[in-house]
């Protein structure tokens, strides 16, 4: 007989990390693992006893199909990251005890390149104390930087919002008979996956970004500016995709140039933003035409009224592998997904070493980025077009997108 | 027999403005008229002569159905106001000779309180020179600030889209176990209907935001931070709506105190932006917290995907009783809805004199905004409410929702 099992949520939200929960509960509970716990706020929760029968949390059906259509994580998160043993040991005899007085045998953590470095350490630190318990990841993140698996759930979704939104914002930006220049500014410090995901608003009704700016390639301000001006001279309305993170060539990142507050958070990424405003003032300035900044914020990463349903089965998938991995013996891994076609698009399911994952960060390939036009070659376009296809259709209720609530608190 | 319909959009884009085209459209075939033109660029474009046939674009029932779902003006729309005949009478004198090549009895504008003052003066002037050529204003705008009509198409939508995505983004905001402030900026420069609309995420599954902020009343900095501060004692996530437009005790927008770049568009209004991330940074630095600044921007103007089926059902309805109303000989008048009942919801279109409506703005009246709560009155919820009702389900092709395409230039 199995012992229970324990996940959690960590780093920032997605539309579809609640799919993978899903994907968890319901595999461990056919398996007929007795207990489902959930952390409450990850780690940093569990350290502080922090966690929930999932039980009496998911009595139904309903229950697991609204948990699908719910974004951000059910469980709350955190942006903690664990010590290494050798710093502080009390963290995990603390850790170890609480998972034996629940009598875990699987741990499960959901999460990205920060989150995996947690099952990274806690692996190890089994290893070296002979314990039981399997510890498997389960991929996460809209920014889709890591490393092994061909994408990340949450990415899909993400991006499938960024191009609708861009769409619509293209057709908004029309509108009147005049120059104008509009910025839309997209998350992804360092990879620019998210970003030139706004390429897919290109299609037949839609002519889609003008430039896209990437953050893996050094931003140069007069070339920008060059760029932008030889456009308009057969274009009225520009339409400029930029990442948060694009930087200059000192190394400096555009947002630093604007005055806004500055915010670091634990893992020591400062928070960025303000990049596309910056360069609206900027070309409104330069070329004296009308010119708007557009942040599409939070809401690319918790949209889940346009989310892909690639995603969510995708994640919900995931999060099922790992709960079979961890039956199988495996532990120290996280989940991947490799891609064997994009046309038709089919991919496998399997696992990783967590050391060849944890604290790494996949780029968009330099033959990926189009450094003529400034923008992704048709192989990105291959490449992410699956990942946004059909849709989970939101349960309306009330004229609006239900969701199952957990203030985790 | 009639003569030709004309029909032009105008003022900012909406996510429904082209199904009230498509009532025009669709009634005035029905009725027998030879053509529909279709002005690009509202009046102003018209001016330059620059109009379309719309049998040339409107081909079959597909287009008319993808037309109801794109956002934005499909012809293009202006910022331009029409001089007093008095002044420029050379202006009124080439549009009535383009009106008169073209054989135009029926002049429909689809647009807000700046638009009805163009059929204000055309109407009043074919009174002066014995034109029999009928002018009706088509109400739209997101701000649902135009007088008489019980609301305009283009704001259920929009508070649709504001209330889904505040959702979404108070989900996002609670999944860290630590305290922070969540400001998110809504359209509306003086008119309060589009931040109230943020009410509507308070809902079974949700709180909604805890403060919200409408432009008809004065916004005072310290009480904001006091109430937040006070809030804090028992929440940890706090979710502030803003209007764009909320102004000091001295009359100073709030977005005034930032550094963004101003812009003055043709009406003389300041494009208005910055509150909300203004607001965001001082509660930060008051309070000690983690804050956000999020603004809806375009996207609550021109999300399509989260258009309601009321609201785009009722700008098709106004689009068809303007050409009826022109057909039994009225003009001078815009058409408007007035509301039987809130429950259930029911509703009659008609039509009212163009110079009790062109030019004035409709505030959110003072009985429905919660000073104690800072927020809205049930009153409020009642009359919103049924206007977010239903959905248009997006045609999605290729994983995103599909428009009809026309570049007008």
């Amino acid at each position: 007989m199995m012992g229970n099992v324990i996940v959690g949520q960590s780093g920032g939200p997605t539309a579809v990390i609640n799919s993978s929960l899903a994907g968890v509960y319901k595999t461990a509970k056919n398996l007929g693992v007795k207990k489902v716990y959930g952390m409450l706020y990850g780690i940093q929760g569990l350290l502080e006893e922090k966690y929930v029968d999932l039980d009496e949390h998911f009595r139904g059906e309903l229950e697991l199909e609204l948990l699908k259509r719910t974004p951000s994580s059910y469980l709350g998160s955190c942006r903690y990251k664990l010590p290494d043993y050798q710093e502080e040991p009390e963290k995990f005899n603390k850790l170890f005890k609480i998972l034996k007085k629940l009598d875990i045998e699987y741990f499960f953590y959901i999460g990205g390149n920060d989150s995996m470095d947690t099952i990274k350490k806690l692996s190890d630190y089994a290893g070296t104390v002979q314990s039981s318990i399997r510890f498997i990841g389960i991929p996460k993140t809209i920014d889709n930087d890591l490393e092994v698996t061909d994408h990340t759930p949450g990415y899909g979704s993400a991006a499938k919002f960024i191009a609708a939104a861009t769409k619509e914002i293209i057709r908004d930006s029309l509108v009147y008979d005049q120059k104008s220049v509009t910025v839309i500014e997209i998350m992804g410090r360092n990879v620019g996956w998210l970003t030139g995901a706004a390429a897919l608003a290109g299609c037949q009704d839609c002519e889609g970004p003008d430039l896209i700016y990437l953050p893996e390639i050094e931003f140069n301000p007069e070339d920008f500016i060059t760029r932008a001006e030889q456009l308009q001279k057969t274009k009225k309305s520009l339409i400029i995709a930029v990442s948060e993170g694009i930087r200059l060539s000192d190394g400096r990142y555009v947002c630093e140039l604007t005055d806004s507050a500055k915010y670091i958070d634990q893992f020591g990424h400062n928070l960025l933003s303000g990049s596309g405003k910056y360069l609206s003032g900027m070309v409104s300035k330069e070329l004296g035409c009308k010119s708007r900044g557009i942040e599409l914020s939070t809401l690319q990463r918790c949209a889940s009224h346009m989310a892909s349903l690639t995603d969510i089965t995708e994640a919900y998938q995931v999060g099922a592998a790992a709960v079979k991995a961890a039956q199988e013996g495996k532990t120290g891994e996280m989940v991947i997904i490799s891609r064997v076609s994009d046309h038709p698009y089919q991919c496998t399911i399997g696992t990783y070493h967590i050391h060849k994952i944890a604290n790494k960060e996949k780029k968009v390939p330099a033959g990926w980025i189009d450094m003529d036009k400034i923008g992704v070659t048709d192989e990105f376009m291959d490449y992410v077009s699956p990942l946004i296809q059909e849709e989970l259709t939101p349960i309306m209720i009330g004229g609006l997108p239900r969701h199952i609530n957990y203030n985790g608190g």
